[in-house]
């Protein structure tokens, strides 16, 4: 399936659909092709679209290698009967996303929002661990 | 302040902590140097936490860029009068990134976690430049 059969064309939403969907943009190439400018304004969108989706690519896959380094971190601390939370690094990784996200022009609130996510399903995997005696087993092929 | 300062040794939680950090694993010397196997696990969780360090650089840099192509598309839809919500482009988004996610190896939840964050996120900023007239200044130099 791909992004061109998904969503080749956006038509501003009419408020004719059900009340769920009131504030949808829908696809519509009819409308597109009877108005160049919103062809136009579609190009670009979906342009824009094919760059987020290659920044998700790579997100997922760092994602993936993060809970890896976790999942190892998760064993060492359960293993040495050490406890999943540690607030001196949590303090210590709050100023540097802040830093690192200001120096990228990303709003920081996005970036503690984001550490906030990873460390709070980090720890819930390393209780899991711990309660499973050090066994990353418990987590299957998942960390 | 340098990783090193801030969690130079850990101790397994004594239990002795007021109750808010009854589950926190503190910094300790003296107990790491006194067990030789305790300096060697707290080593190798230093190694691996540079390494999450690493990936969280790395993908707080990409949402930057992320947040940065979404702005345009805000600005895109606002002018065109396209509604923030696109629910086949989410359906595609879902199906693609759990992909993905099952590819490299990462629980696919978190990939729908993730992928909620974003898009949650960057439809609140769709709508604020939407009601500032596809004004993208309403985001300040935040996208």
């Amino acid at each position: 399936m791909s992004e061109t059969e998904n969503s080749d064309w956006l038509r501003p939403d009419q408020h004719t659909d059900n009340e769920a969907h009131e504030s949808e943009t829908v696809i519509d190439s009819a409308a597109a092709e009877a108005h160049p400018e919103i062809a136009e304004t579609v190009a670009k969108i979906k342009a824009l679209r094919q760059s987020i989706d290659n920044v998700d690519t790579a997100i997922v896959s760092l994602l993936a290698e993060r809970f890896k380094y976790t999942s190892q971190v998760g064993v060492l601390k359960a293993r040495a009967g050490f406890a999943p939370a540690d607030y001196k690094r949590e303090d210590y990784q709050i100023e540097r996303l802040h830093r690192i996200a200001v120096d990228a022009g990303l709003d920081p609130d996005i970036a503690e929002m984001y550490r906030e996510f990873v460390v709070t399903e980090a720890k819930k995997r390393h209780q899991r661990i711990a309660d499973a005696g050090g066994d990353p087993g418990v987590l299957d092929v998942f960390a």
